[in-house]
C-alpha cells in the first residue's frame, strides 16, 4: 500500500495536495484512487518516515487494480491524515477587486442581495420538499403495486401449491431493483452512497469532498435524506455574486436542515442539526435564513402529501418519517421511572458503541477483502426487510411472517422500517410476543451494523430506531410482567419510544438536535425531558468506550477533520512546531515562469502561496504582503495576464471578478494551460489579485491559540510570521488536525499522500 | 447635558473608559452616574463636537443632581456610544504564567476540569430551578392569603355597604407591596430592574454590566427570570480555574438557559435563547453543557413543584408559566388559515413596532421629566392587573369584574396575567365580549408600554402574550361571525394563541428560540409550523418600521453592542481609519513611574497597553512584542514585582497566577495602590506577565474582516501594526460598535464619555 507517510517536523513541505476532480471516493469501500500516478508522481520529494502497517504485497495489488482502470479504495487507517482533501476556502479573499466591487455596491444592492439569499434558501426549502415529497409518493406506489403483484401470484399458485415458486420470483424482483439502485450509486456517483451525513459534516467543517455538491449527485441520491447538494446547485447559475466556498457552505447548511426537516417533520430539530454541524461558522442572519428553509421544506412537503392523500390543505401531521403522535395522557411518565429511562439510555450507549465498534472492525475487514457490489447486494437485501410479523397495518400479508423474522427476505418491501417503528411504539400491549423481539433485535443489529457504509443510500438513522424500538418494548413488556400491578405506566410503546431514542443516541452520539427531531416526530412535548436525559446518557456511556459512527467513518477516511477545540494538552506545542516550512513564497510581481514551475510541481501541490516583497536568494525569510490561492494564479494564467517588461507594455489585462467567478469551482489544472516559452519570461504583478491582509500569527503562538483563529474563521492558509512580519511558515488544516487526544495523552496522527 | 463627543478620526485617543464600580444604573430611567466628576475629569482631552440635542439647562440639573448623592441617568442619545462600559476578557490571557500552568497540567486535570464544569452547570440549573419553585410557590401562597383577606373583608363590609372600604384597603395593600418591592430593586440594586434580557445580551455580547453577576443582585433578583447570575457566583468561590472571564461567560450562558426553561418549562427553547444571544461564543461542549443546565432546572421545578401540589413524581407538566396543553384534534389548522395567521403576524409586527416606537418615545419623555419611583409606581400597581372579567378559573371573585376592566386595579394580584393568558387560550367560545377584548386590548398595550423599563423587576414577555392573545382572541371571533358556518375551523382559542405569539414576536423579534419556547410551552407540536410563520412575519414586518424592544433599549443606553456581522456598505473603511491612535505603549521592561503616571491618567483609562520592544522618544511607532492590561498591571504594582536596578537585585518576587486570579474580578483601582518615590524608580519586567501573542491585523484591513476578527474570538484589544510589525494603532470594541447601518447607508454614532 502506498502510503507515504510524513513524519511530523518543522521542514516538512506538504500543506494541501489535492488531486482536484479525480473520482476517488469518499467514504464507501468500493473505490481506489489512482495510486500509481500519486506514487510516482508524488512519491520521491517526501521522507517516507516509515510504511503503515498494510505491506507491499497490497501495495502492488492495488497499483493492478488501478491498472485495470476501475478505482478502488485503499486499505483504511484512523491514524493516518489524508492528504487528499482539499479544505474551502471560507475566509473571504479581500483583495483589491473584491474590495472595489464591494465598495462599489450601494445599500440597495446589499439589500438586494440579502433577499436574493432568502429566495435561494426558500427554494432549496421548495426543492427538498418537493424531492421528499417524491419519494415518498414513488415508495409508496412501489410498495403498493409490489403488494398487487405478488398477492395476485400467490392467491395463484397458492392452489397449484406452488408458493416457493412466487416466492423466489419475489426475492428476485426485490434483489432487481435493490441492484439496481445500487449499480446506479456505484457506478455513477460513489458520494451519494451511505447516510450522506458525515460528508455533510466534512463539508461543514471545511473540506471539500469532491462533487458532493453538484447535480449529478443530486440526481443520483434523489433518494437520499440530506438534500443539502440544492444549495450549490441553485447558487451558481442564478446568482453570480454567490460563486464562493463562503456562500455555498451557508446554502449546504441550509440544504442540510431542510432535509432533516422533511425528513422527520422536525424544521427546528433540522435548524439544529445544521447548527450542531457546522457551529463555528454561525451567525444570526444565517440560522433564519436556515430556518426559513426548514419551514418551507416541511410545508411544501406536507402540501403535495395532503394533495396525495386527498386531504388537501391539512398540514397539521408532518414529516416524510411519522413517528405517529402520542396521545399525552396515555404516556404521562413518572418520577419512578427516570431512573429506568437512565438506564435505558446506559443500554443504549453500550449497545451503540458496540455497533460502532463491530461496524468499524467489519468497515476495516470489508475493504480488505475487496468485496464487491453483487456481493454486498445479497446482504444488503437481507437488511432491508427483516421486519417480522410486524406489519400490521397497511399490507396485510401475515402468510409468511408465520416463518418469523428469519424468513426476512420474505416481507421485504412490503412493510417499510419506518411502520415498524411506529408500530412498535403505538400497537397495543400484548401485541408482540417478547422472544420475537428479542431475535428481532439481535439479527436487525449485526445486520444493520454490516450494511452501513456500504455502497447503496442507505443511512442508520431508521434501522437504529428500529432496533431501539424493539428492545426497548422488550424492556417495557418485562418490566410489566415483573410488576404484575404495575402494567398501567409500564406501557411498551412508551419503553420502545425511550428505547428508540436510547438505540440512536448511542449510535451517532448528537444531543440536542435529535432531541428536538424526537419531540417533533412524535408530536408531543411531554417526553422531551425523559428523552433528554436518555440522550445524554447514551452519548456519556458511549463516549467512554467509542466514539460516534460519524466520527469513525470520518476518521476511517482519514479526512482531516477540524474538531471544536484543540486538544487540550496540547498547550506545548507553539505555531512553530505546527507549521509547513520553508513555504514556497512568491514575489509580489513574480515571473510567468516561476510561478508555472511553482503551480507543476506535483510534489507539493501547494493551493496556497504567501506573497512578499522580495524572495531572496538564500531562502531567507523575506516580508509578507499578501496570500494568493493556487486557484486564483491559474485564472491569471489562463487569461494571460502578463506584463511584456521587455516591450515595455506595463499594463496587463485588466480582469474582473467574474473572470474568477466563471472559473469557479472547477479551475482547470495546470497541465491544461499552456505557456509558451516567450511567455515563461514575462512577469504578473499579483498586486491586485493578491488577499493584502491575510490573518498571521507569530510564531510563539501556542496551538490552542493558533487552533481557535482557525476554527472561528475558516481559514484555509494562515501564515505565521516572525517579529519582523517575515514569512516562515505555513499552517494549514492537515497541520492542526493531525494531533487528537488519544486515550494515553496528545496523539499525532500520520500524513499520508492518498 | 454633558455629551463629550469624539469626532471619528484616527486621532482619536480614548478607547476603553470605564469606572469600574460605579453605581450607574443599566437599563431603567431613574439613575444618572455622576456626571460632574466625569466631566471635570475627562472631558479636557477630547475635542468637543457638538452637544447633543439636549441642552445646557439639563446638564446643570443633572450636575445638581449628582449633588445630592442619587445617581442618576442621564438623557438617553440612541446616536450615542457610552464609554462608560467596559469590555469583558473573553480572549484568554496566554502569558507565560498561564502557558506553564497549562502545560503543567496532565490529561487528568483537564478530565477534572471539564467534569466541574459539569457540575457546577448541573448547580446553576438546579438553584435555578430552586428559586423558580419558591417564586411560584410564594406568589401561589401570597395570592391564596390575599384572597382570603379580601374576600373575608368584603362579606364583612358587603353587608353594612362599605364596599367602597375594602377595595381601598386592598388598592393600599397592593401598592405597599408593589412599592416595597420597588424600592427594594430601585435602592439596592438598579440592575435587577427590568426584565434582565438586555443585560444578559450585553453581558454576552462582551459588554460588562457592572455588578450583572453579582451575589447582591441574586437576593434582589430572585424575582426576576434570568437566573444567570449563579453562573458568576458559584464559579469563584469553588473553582479557581475559573476565575475568568471566558469561563464566567460560559457559566452565564448556561444560567439565562436554565432561567428560561424553568420560566417556560422550554429546556430546548432556553439553550436556543442562550444560543441567539451569545452566537459568536459557541461551541458544542459548551451547547450541551448548557443543555444540561436547562434540564436539570425545569427537572428541579417539576419535582418541587409536583410535591407541592401534592402530586409528587408526577412530571409530564413543566414549567413555571405554563399555557396548558393544547390537544390536537381540536386545534388542527387548514391551509387556508395560513394567509390569516400570516396576517395576523404582519399585525403583530405592525403592534409590536407601534409598541417599540411608544416605549421609545416614553423612556426619553420619562427620563427627561426625571419621574420618581412613587409616580412610577401608581402606573405600576395599574399594569399588574387590568385583567377584566377573564378569570375564571382558581379565585373566582367576580363581583368586581362587572365594572370592566377598567377597574383594573380593583382585581388585581387575584389573577395572575399568566392565568388570563390560559383562559384566553383554552376557555370556550363565547366566554368574552368583543367589545371587552377590544377595550382589554387597548388599555392593556398602552399600560404595558408605559412600564417596560421602569424600576421594578417585570419584563415584557407575559404582557405581550396577554395583548396579543386578547387581539387574537377578538380576531377569532371576528372571523366567525363573518363565515357564520365557519366556526368549527374559527376556534378563537387557537387564534389567541397565534395572537400571542404574534405581539410578542413583533416586540422582541425573536424567532427560532421563541418558536420553540411556545411550542414547549403549550405542549403541542402541531403549531410550530404557524407559529413560526407568525414569528417569522412579524419580524419582517416589524424590523421594517422599528428595532426589537430590547435593541431599542441597548442601543438608548448608548451600550457599545457589536452585532454579528460589520455593516454591509462598511469595506471602504480600513483598520487605519478606524483605529484609535496614538497608542499609548509600554516597554517590555518599564520604570514603575511611567506605569503609575500612565493608569493614573484619567483622561485616558485605556485597559490595554501593547508592549513594545523599545519606546523612541518621537512617539515613532515600535515594534510589537505583547499586549498587557491594566488589570495585570494593578497586579503587579500591588504586590510590587519591581527590579530594583540600582541594587543589582535582578530577580522580580516571583508573582503565581493565583495572585491574579485571586483579585479577580474587583481588581483595586490604581489610585489605593501607594508606590513611594524611590519605588517609581525601580523597573518592572513585564515579559513573564504579558499576552506575548495578541491577535494582530495590518493597516489595510478592512472594517468586515477586522470585525469578523473581533467579533469570533471575543476580543477585547486588536493591535494594529504596519508591515514591520511595529504598533500603529489600537481597535477596541467602542471603534466597531461606532458604524451602523442608518435608514440612508452608514451612519456614525458619537461616542461619549458618559
Amino acid at each position: 500500500m502506498a502510503n507515504i507517510s510524513k513524519k511530523v517536523s518543522w521542514s516538512s513541505r506538504a500543506e494541501e495536495s489535492g488531486v482536484a476532480g479525480e473520482g476517488t471516493s469518499l467514504l464507501n469501500g468500493s473505490e481506489q484512487p489512482r495510486l500509481s500516478r500519486q506514487l510516482s508522481g508524488g512519491g520521491s520529494i517526501f521522507q517516507i518516515g516509515r510504511l503503515s502497517t498494510v505491506d507491499l504485497e497490497e501495495e502492488i495489488t492495488s497499483d493492478e487494480d488501478s491498472l485495470r482502470g476501475r478505482p478502488k479504495e485503499i486499505p483504511h487507517n484512523e491514524k493516518l491524515l489524508s492528504l487528499k482533501y482539499e479544505s474551502l476556502d471560507y475566509d473571504n479573499i479581500e483583495n483589491q477587486l473584491f474590495l472595489e466591487e464591494e465598495r462599489r455596491m450601494s445599500y440597495m444592492g446589499f439589500r438586494c442581495l440579502e433577499i436574493s439569499r432568502w429566495v435561494v434558501c426558500g427554494l432549496i426549502g421548495f426543492l427538498t420538499g418537493l424531492i421528499a415529497c417524491f419519494i415518498d409518493i414513488a415508495v409508496e406506489e412501489l410498495a403498493g403495486i409490489k403488494y398487487q403483484v405478488v398477492k395476485h401470484n400467490i392467491e395463484k399458485f397458492t392452489e397449484v401449491g406452488g408458493l416457493s415458486i412466487s416466492l423466489i420470483l419475489w426475492a428476485v424482483l426485490n434483489s432487481s431493483i435493490v441492484m439496481f439502485g445500487a449499480i446506479i450509486v456505484a457506478f455513477f456517483e460513489p458520494i451519494a452512497a451511505g447516510s450522506g451525513i458525515p460528508q455533510i459534516k466534512c463539508y461543514l467543517n471545511g473540506v471539500k469532498i469532491p462533487r458532493v455538491v453538484r447535480l449529478k449527485t443530486l440526481v443520483v441520491k434523489v433518494s437520499g435524506v440530506i438534500c443539502s447538494v440544492v444549495g450549490g446547485l441553485a447558487v451558481g447559475k442564478i446568482f453570480e455574486y454567490f460563486r464562493r466556498d463562503t456562500e455555498k457552505r451557508d446554502f449546504v447548511s441550509a440544504g442540510a436542515a431542510a432535509g432533516v426537516s422533511a425528513a422527520f417533520g422536525a424544521p427546528v430539530g433540522g435548524v439544529l442539526f445544521a447548527l450542531e454541524e457546522g457551529a463555528s461558522f454561525w451567525n444570526q442572519m444565517l440560522t433564519w435564513r436556515i430556518f426559513f428553509a426548514s419551514m418551507i421544506s416541511t410545508f411544501t412537503l406536507n402540501f403535495f402529501l395532503s394533495i396525495y392523500h386527498n386531504k388537501p390543505g391539512d398540514l397539521s401531521n408532518p414529516g416524510l418519517i411519522n413517528f405517529g403522535r402520542f396521545e399525552s395522557d396515555s404516556v404521562a411518565y413518572n418520577l419512578y421511572e427516570i431512573p429506568l429511562f437512565i438506564i435505558m439510555g446506559a443500554i443504549g450507549g453500550l449497545l451503540g458503541a458496540l455497533f460502532n465498534k463491530l461496524n468499524y472492525w467489519l468497515t476495516i475487514f470489508r475493504i480488505s477483502l475487496e468485496l464487491d457490489v453483487s456481493f454486498t447486494m445479497i446482504y444488503f437485501s437481507n437488511d432491508c426487510q427483516p421486519l417480522g410479523p410486524e406489519h400490521t397495518e397497511e399490507y396485510p400479508l401475515q402468510l409468511f411472517c408465520a416463518d418469523g423474522e428469519y424468513n426476512s427476505m420474505a416481507t421485504a418491501f412490503f412493510n417499510t422500517p419506518e411502520r415498524s417503528v411506529r408500530s412498535l411504539f403505538h400497537n397495543q400491549p400484548g401485541t408482540y410476543n417478547p422472544l420475537t423481539l428479542g431475535l428481532f433485535t439481535l439479527t436487525y443489529f449485526f445486520l444493520a451494523c454490516w450494511t452501513y457504509g456500504l455502497a447503496v443510500s442507505a443511512g442508520v438513522f431508521i434501522p437504529s430506531l428500529l432496533i431501539g424500538a424493539a428492545w426497548g418494548r422488550l424492556f417495557g413488556i418485562l418490566l410489566a410482567s415483573i410488576t404484575a400491578s404495575g402494567s398501567i405506566w409500564a406501557d411498551p410503546g412508551k419503553y420502545a419510544l425511550i428505547g428508540a431514542a436510547a438505540q440512536l443516541g448511542g449510535i451517532v452520539r448528537m444531543t440536542l438536535s435529535l432531541t428536538v427531531i424526537m419531540v417533533e416526530a412524535t408530536g408531543n412535548v411531554t417526553y422531551g425531558l425523559p428523552i433528554m436525559l436518555v440522550l445524554m446518557t447514551a452519548k456519556i456511556v458511549g463516549d467512554y468506550f467509542e466514539e460516534g459512527l460519524y466520527d469513525i467513518h470520518i476518521k476511517l477516511q482519514s479526512v482531516p477533520f477540524l474538531h471544536l477545540e484543540a486538544p487540550a494538552t496540547s498547550h506545548w506545542l507553539t505555531a512553530r512546531e505546527v507549521m509547513g516550512s520553508p513555504v514556497t513564497c512568491l514575489n509580489r510581481i513574480e515571473k510567468v515562469g516561476t510561478i508555472v514551475d511553482i503551480l507543476s510541481n506535483t510534489s507539493t501541490n501547494h493551493n496556497g502561496f504567501p506573497v512578499v516583497v522580495q524572495v531572496t536568494a538564500s531562502d531567507e525569510p523575506a516580508k509578507l504582503c499578501g496570500l494568493i490561492l493556487r486557484s486564483q494564479l491559474i485564472v491569471l494564467l489562463k487569461h494571460k495576464v502578463f506584463v511584456e517588461l521587455a516591450r515595455s507594455r506595463l499594463t496587463q489585462r485588466k480582469l474582473q471578478l467574474k473572470d474568477f467567478r466563471d472559473a469557479y469551482p472547477r479551475f482547470p489544472p495546470i497541465q491544461s494551460i499552456h505557456v509558451s516559452q516567450d511567455e515563461r519570461e514575462c512577469m504578473m504583478d499579483l498586486t491586485e489579485f493578491m488577499n493584502a491582509t491575510p490573518y498571521t500569527v507569530p510564531q510563539e503562538t501556542s496551538l490552542p491559540r493558533v487552533f481557535k483563529l482557525f476554527r472561528a474563521l475558516g481559514l484555509r492558509h494562515l501564515v505565521v510570521v516572525d517579529d519582523e512580519n517575515r514569512v516562515v511558515g505555513l499552517v494549514t488544516r492537515k497541520d492542526l488536525a493531525r494531533y487528537h487526544l488519544g486515550k494515553h495523552g496528545l496523539e499525532e496522527l500520520q500524513v499520508a499522500q492518498t
